[in-house]
């Protein structure tokens, strides 16, 4: 960036804070987003958790599914369960498809974990709602797509719901309010041999 | 997805588990990772923060310090302010750079928050340092690259370091271990008019 004298800063500053002030002041509208986060590289289910971390120091009660990583003990569940009258959280899958190597049960398994996201979608009490790794359930045809898109069509205005996992369906990317792909630049299991760490990976 | 057999399904995982396993079994790698959020998109640093939930769930001390929200009160810190003996977070920032309109000033503030993250890198007690929109200072020329080069160069091996905001500076890309860019596929304050709201944005 070329280095401008403190005077012309200010002055290009005061234009961009004009600019910005204009912009914000067409944006209105307050509402439940549905928010999805896609893509092969990592911060999708993280950055849901943040997510959560903001609405719950706002007060408002959050409902979390995990759809995949049930068995495992993670940090983000350590911390939730400090937080019992604002997050619901429910880790509900047994695995990765790979390791319970029983299609019945995985499709059993999904089923019962969208119920209770639909619960937490129909309930006026949860401001936000996590479905986490659920595109994945979608993926591999665990659960019908028109089936979220009917329960998100249905949805309580003000309702936030964040969805996440790789190969989000199209139709619900078309759905959705805001979305983000996140791309991999470099990964370090890849170039490195680095295993799944605490704090980084659960 | 084509529809397999249930046999065939099983099949198929049994041979995906057994190639996972062998992949895993090369990922033996155990060390502090400086990882990089940059891009367009949202998610940046909510996805630290769920890092540093990801953390605080293991009993690891996280040091956060946010270069520019300094000015808003926002969800995260009520919720890590509950974590004393294990966050320290420090929203160190004036605002955007456009509402100071100052640029010593801005410097200044750069410059002070720098120094604490350099003393969260250096303390062993600290297992996750979080630099929040660092990369927004290194755009604007606030703080020279190479000095969070040379910082980063020389954490404890075993320290991860986050570093988010767009525009990460190539060199901080070619120094990290992990890098997401997080990509913008639809954003509600562009084609809805919807305004920041709590839980989404801060």
């Amino acid at each position: 960036m070329k280095q401008r004298t403190d005077e012309e800063h200010n002055a290009k500053m005061k234009k961009v804070q004009a600019a910005q002030a204009k912009k914000i002041a067409t944006k209105t509208v307050e509402k439940g987003l549905i928010i999805v986060h896609t893509g092969p590289g990592k911060g999708k289910t993280s950055a849901a958790l943040g997510m959560a971390v903001r609405a719950i120091g706002h007060g408002m009660k959050v409902g979390i599914v995990q759809f995949v990583k049930g068995a495992m003990a993670t940090g983000e569940k350590a911390v939730f369960d400090r937080f019992p009258d604002l997050v619901e959280f429910k880790p509900m899958g047994e695995g990765f498809t790979w390791d319970t190597q029983d299609r019945a049960r995985d499709i059993a398994v999904a089923r019962e974990a969208w119920e209770e996201v639909k619960r937490m979608i129909a309930d006026p009490e949860y401001k936000m709602v996590i479905a986490d790794e659920l595109n994945i359930v979608l993926r591999y045809d665990y659960l019908p797509t028109e089936e979220v898109l009917e329960a998100l069509a249905a949805k309580p205005e003000m309702k936030h719901v964040i969805i996440t996992g790789r190969n989000a369906p199209q139709a619900l990317i078309d759905a959705a309010d805001l979305v983000t792909e996140m791309a991999q630049v470099k990964h370090p299991f890849r170039e490195q041999n680095v295993k799944a760490q605490a704090g980084i990976e659960f």
